[in-house]
């Protein structure tokens, strides 16, 4: 019945994959991650949460009837019956089974309740949704509001992984340049107003990532979204929020207690009151998507998070997914619904969210001071970000002597993204993991500067004075 | 800070929407099951296991220490620590991250060497990853397969899912005919052979469900596969081979032991010979890409399943994934992981298998007992499937007598498709749901014929009969 038919010609498929697939390259950042877990490294790259910030340690599971009745010799049935836990008015048999593509019930109100608590949208026919991650549901909204050759804008320089979920469905993308307050509207609106339609159709979407921004760290204020969200209605643009940091407030250390078991009223409200006006809060007419995630609250390998938009759009989305990841993991959803809605609550939620911003704040503050003692202040600048996981470090191109631009190897005239990746890969080899800037750039480089982004998520805390050392020497023994 | 201005005007979204996300449709089958659930009604429709047939019954997680600290005044910490195990080489932190997009090493080497078992595929370089699910696997193929306007071949009656995921993505399907052996590769090759280029590219993917046929219920034998696999070879088509009822063998009733916990070695080897020749266990060139899932065999909720192709394609659907799904939940692997690879292995999976197959078996002899019993044999017709979840009912127009057409009701010429749905929403008003054999048809109807998919997979034991003599009343009240 079976063929063993060794060194058979296999099939080449390259004619067969489609543009999309063609196109289809594996992640910059996942790829250097991979290098950097294989040696040891000290990993300032990407934005993982280490493992103890996750809220749980373990999982366990007890069988059913039909389930205990089977195993092999050697599984007695100790083994099998690990646990036992009423799941009160959670019905697993639901859960495990085909669910709905917005979620359970009872998670979905969660979510919704603190959408409401949180944003309170300014007009009626919002919806929630959960998603299968933020990925996922961006996935799914390019497909939904842009056609192939289209174009989206977004800040001059974005997520990495936005820009290559982006390329594959033949999107391009416009940045908008930035200063210390993030995306500037002036240059949205100039961008917009002298549109030339020979380079395709007038952009629709508007792609922000209003805190802690990713790579640069910075948090639009208030004013800066105002005038953002106004031009965005001038130019009929639809705006999507994509928000994982929101909750991860830096100056955690004022707001946390000691004990937050003996929770009082002030650290929840001096929290809430921290928090940014998100777009979704000053969205009078529906024209913002706004996606939220677990992964830098809870825990990444969940793969859930929550959408928030006008019915017209979450509609679409939904039957998008249907089609396509059909509905978040029913474990996951269980796990977070034990943990959010029977056991914490949305007070206990927001407790969380304050220990783990306190826990943020530490780290980040090892990490500047470090890079304070150690980086060469003559060459790099950062502005310490008051939300998120990012530090962004910035070496100003013309402090660079012409001695560097003539220890530049391989006669290439772009000097610039020559010593980026030298000290990108003299870090490396140093034994520290940082992610260069210009991966981040939607042009495809840093307009003249050198940036790498740091993450203080992922290191242990222990290790992020010896990796500002290392890098410091890196950038030393390329550039001076 | 917030606003709350009611009735304020929201942004159409109607002209943003992108070819795609205009075509997105809620799905079918859903919608139907929907309207069935909402009163009290025996399910016949949708293919969803029976929750009594998943191994587990339930889950419990236990806090990390940060976690521990947070909660609010109600909630003990009793109620926080639920549960504790030993998660033995499996790394839990690592679970709760961003993984691989292939999933866990763990895991991934159970599955490896599952296919390795089962299917032992004849060339070397195939790779096996995981999936979220076959859903989502089946549609990140067709993206990376087809482009907008590209043609699939698929049987005449498929997967309405499959039907559908198409549509939006911009392409056409190709029904082949279809006789009780399934798919028949004489029509496949003179479709192919004489394909007018004027139709568009000819087809290139061949979609395939080789056991139990959604909806007919059919398994291909072995000879069968051999043609249809040469002629796919003859047009270099690849093979996308949807196999989710591959091992629910009905004929389970003679396989598994009155007590399977003394497994002796013969069951195993019954099992394991009554499986089918695979289209991948054939594939001598890397042609197949092989869909499974764990929905029909442990439990849909878990949103996972594996792949097994040659390595350009595993590499491009990982690439994709990564921008995409990321990766299936980590704690429905770490639950698959427990159960398969720490506690029933590979020969207690399969013991689960020959259970699972004798409970559907024992369902689908009542059901077809009392379709015989019930249901006009001068109309209805239908073979016995030996795989999967489905009973398919074919009513012969032939023998619908000039009587029924008049009494249809509309003035449409369409007798056959006015009937049908006569005969369902019929069935419906009396409590059963089943589905139309339209919703599978390639080509809009039925060819001719009257169909219904009944599945015995979701309803209780009890219903079965019942069910079998409402529709039989449905047909009668329509037809007679």
């Amino acid at each position: 019945m079976k063929h063993q038919i060794l060194g058979s010609q296999v099939k080449t498929w390259q004619p067969q994959f489609s543009d999309e697939g063609c196109a289809r390259d594996a992640s910059i950042l996942k790829a250097s991650a991979a290098i950097g877990r294989s040696c040891e490294t000290i990993p300032l790259g990407t934005g993982r949460p280490s493992p103890e910030f996750y809220p749980w340690k373990s999982i366990g599971t007890e069988k059913s009837p039909l389930g205990r009745a089977v195993g092999n010799a050697d599984d007695g049935s100790a083994a099998t019956e690990t646990h036992k836990r009423a799941t009160g008015a959670y019905d697993f048999g639901e859960l495990l089974g085909y669910g709905p593509a917005a979620g359970s019930p009872e998670l979905l109100t969660f979510f919704k309740e603190h959408v409401e608590l949180i944003h309170n949208p300014p007009y009626e026919a919002w919806e929630t949704c959960l998603t299968c991650g933020s990925t996922s549901a961006l996935e799914i909204l390019l497909r939904l509001l842009c056609n192939r050759g289209d174009w989206i804008v977004t800040e001059a320089f974005t997520y990495s992984g936005t820009i290559e979920a982006s390329r594959p469905l033949g999107l391009k993308l416009l940045g908008v340049e930035m200063d210390d307050e993030g995306m500037m509207p002036e240059d949205l609106d100039l961008k917009l107003s002298t549109w030339d339609p020979s380079q395709g159709r007038k952009p629709s979407v508007l792609y922000t990532i209003p805190c802690g921004h990713n790579p640069t760290g910075i948090t639009q204020p208030t004013h800066r979204r105002e005038a953002i969200y106004e031009v965005a209605r001038s130019h009929d643009l639809c705006i999507i929020e994509d928000d994982p940091y929101f909750f991860l407030h830096l100056d955690g250390d004022q707001l946390a207690g000691s004990d937050l078991n003996q929770a009082k009223q002030d650290p929840i409200q001096n929290y809430l009151a921290a928090l940014p006006t998100s777009y979704l809060s000053l969205d009078l007419d529906g024209r913002v998507v706004r996606l939220e995630t677990a992964s830098k609250i809870l825990a990444p390998g969940l793969r859930c998070g929550w959408m928030t938009a006008c019915h017209e759009v979450v509609a679409r989305f939904l039957n998008h997914t249907e089609f396509s990841t059909t509905e978040p993991s029913g474990p996951s959803q269980l796990m977070m619904y034990q943990l959010l809605g029977e056991q914490w609550g949305h007070k206990g939620l927001l407790l969380w969210l304050i220990q783990l911003s306190s826990k943020y704040s530490q780290r980040l503050n090892i990490l500047a001071e470090a890079c304070r003692l150690h980086l060469p202040s003559e060459l790099c600048s950062w502005v310490i970000p008051s939300k998120g996981m990012f530090l962004w470090i910035r070496l100003r191109a013309s402090n660079l002597t012409i001695d560097h631009i003539q220890r530049e190897r391989n006669g290439k005239t772009d000097v610039v993204s020559t010593l980026e990746n030298m000290i990108y890969v003299n870090a490396r080899n140093k034994g520290v993991q940082i992610n260069k800037g210009s991966w981040f750039a939607v042009a495809g480089d840093s307009q003249g500067d050198i940036c790498f982004r740091l993450t203080y998520a992922a290191a242990p805390e222990e290790a992020l004075d010896m990796a500002a050392q290392k890098i410091a020497e890196s950038i030393r023994e390329c550039i001076m």
